[in-house]
């Protein structure tokens, strides 16, 4: 088995009051194992969670931080009980690199609900090595937290599927949307103009709702049947009981008009928020009367499991499916993390790699 | 046919602020159509309903008001439409009077999410006729909210079912209760000792949550497999992410220790909430991320359909399920709604007919 060497370096935030003045450091990658990969990196796509974690709005950071868990790189060695890898591969990482791979959850195929799973930065491995994420040359993961890339995506459309695009991707395909189904997404942006790409390729007649004039027509080209001006009032009227699920992906959630949207559901529809804001922004308040017309549900989906990982692949490989992406080098992290922020993107940067 | 002389009178709300002091009154029948029943009530449960209307809980009643939805009589009548009732039968009616019948929800069996619902009192026919509950002499009732009482089911026992125990059994069934199922069930009162009966009835292993300690040795009696004091500090630690739904009945959801029990939801589980508050009462606030760790849903039901209260039926009928009751004639009506307020109730007060 070859060796290489690689350096482990990537850009990091340092100073939480001054997260976009990002340092290049060494990284100190976590010891190789048999069962681990190690991955030079070409591509990562900045996420939302990259947001609220420099800006410390999901609690404090573990700094010096390299952010990222949307990457795609090539395969430079494999441990020695790696099945169906090979150095050369192209391989996805996303938000999640670790789990106990022994408890219910994971012997269920819900290794991304196991309560010991180890996210891609800003976690600890049992040993206590800080895990580090994408925006760096190389990283080093367990095989069942890397995916091969059908050769029909390209790196830079791959990158932004293995976070975006499997957090609508799992919650679409767990509750049935295809022939027949009516599917709401909210909020056209990095996650939801996936759930709008997803939704149609499953065969979902598609309801995009958005507050922003500007991105109604993109809506449209992005696929969805029908675009609704949340500004418009009483907009969820004319759609009343008539969805079967609602894929929430708007980052404000505390904004969410979220009564309007359940009226929109079916019987016992499922109204599926994807976006977690910052700690400090509570969903709206709810009481039981509101759940009760329609006996609608009211749930959250974390990521998704490598199956879920693999039948997304391939659905996006059989119908061409392409996110919409902005590509800049990795050492724009700073400005594409101000213009994830201000909503500016569309509807996803990815970084490729300018430090290896 | 013949058409016994009938006389509509029952215990009526006259006066919003002095709701326990009720008066008898003649009430107004519905015009009695090619679809409708005519039958003679022998008894009716005291639901928390009762109490939130009584009050004006849940906003302004149509006063004067018989209230009681928990109807057990004897068919007088039937009109020539009606298929598969006679006159002498024993049957029962529920808290829905009326839907359209037409509309999606109806025809795919969903009639209890019929957006044109009739509520058995205090609600409007099409004719502006208001309608009125079960602490009375009689009713008329549309043949599709009217059902046949198994042999084996005394009337007394029967009564309370068609709305307690249909509104645990409806979201039980529906989620998948039985054999190698963790239920948890919140509240150990007239929904909650049903969903006790009725869970262990289908086969799954019952949790019962309550934080009365006089309580924890009547859940046991019902057949709950662990009882749990929610006094303790910690007691959702040891059942992390192990139910598989959760049916809370707990009037006060405002005291809910909401994320606790979310916690012990495994993947995808479900919190059904069938108590309904105050309208002053919201549900406790809720971060996207209390939803994640276990893609938990929370969600409602509302009582159930014609094809659930049937197989509920057949269920007590067949395993025997009689519910803890208290009997007492009607014109106690005052005593058994400050009784149920008061949570002083093991576990339902059913009334007898004392007026005609």
């Amino acid at each position: 088995m070859s060796q290489p060497q690689v350096e482990f370096k990537g850009y990091a935030i340092v100073d939480p009051k001054n997260y976009l003045d990002m340092k290049v450091i060494e990284i100190k990658p976590k010891k190789f194992e048999a069962d681990d990969l190690e991955i030079a990196i070409t591509h990562c796509g900045v996420c939302g969670s990259d947001v609220h974690t420099a800006h410390q709005g999901w609690g404090e950071s573990k700094l010096p931080l390299v952010i990222g868990h949307e990457i795609v790189g090539k395969v430079l060695r494999v441990g020695n009980n790696v099945k169906g890898f090979k150095a050369g591969d192209r391989v996805g990482v996303g938000a999640q690199i670790g789990a106990c791979l022994q408890c219910r959850q994971c012997k269920d195929g819900y290794e991304n609900y196991c309560p010991k799973q180890i996210d891609t930065y800003n976690a600890e491995y049992p040993d206590g090595t800080v895990t580090q994420g994408g925006f760096s040359t190389a990283i080093r993961a367990h095989q069942q937290f890397v995916f091969p890339i059908p050769d029909a995506i390209e790196s830079r459309h791959a990158a932004s599927m293995f976070c975006a695009g499997l957090t609508v991707f799992s919650p679409l395909k767990l509750n049935g949307a295809g022939p027949g189904k009516k599917v709401g997404v909210i909020g056209i942006g990095g996650l939801g103009h996936y759930a709008v790409l997803f939704a149609k390729a499953m065969g979902a007649e598609v309801y995009a709702f958005t507050h922003s004039k500007h991105k109604m027509e993109d809506a449209k080209k992005l696929g969805a049947d029908h675009v609704i001006d949340t500004n418009e009032k009483d907009f969820a009227k004319p759609l009343s009981t008539s969805l079967d699920i609602i894929i929430s992906t708007m980052d404000a959630t505390q904004q969410l008009p979220l009564k309007d949207f359940l009226s929109m559901l079916y019987v016992h529809g499922r109204f599926v928020n994807v976006a977690i804001p910052d700690l400090d922004q509570p969903l709206p308040s709810l009481h039981a009367f509101d759940l009760v017309p329609n006996g609608a549900y009211i749930g959250s989906n974390h990521i998704g499991s490598k199956s879920e990982v693999l039948e997304m692949l391939e659905l996006a490989a059989d119908k061409g499916i392409k996110p919409w992406i902005e590509e800049l080098p990795m050492k724009d992290l700073p400005k594409a993390i101000e213009g994830v922020g201000k909503n500016k993107v569309k509807y996803r940067y990815v970084l490729s790699q300018d430090l290896a």
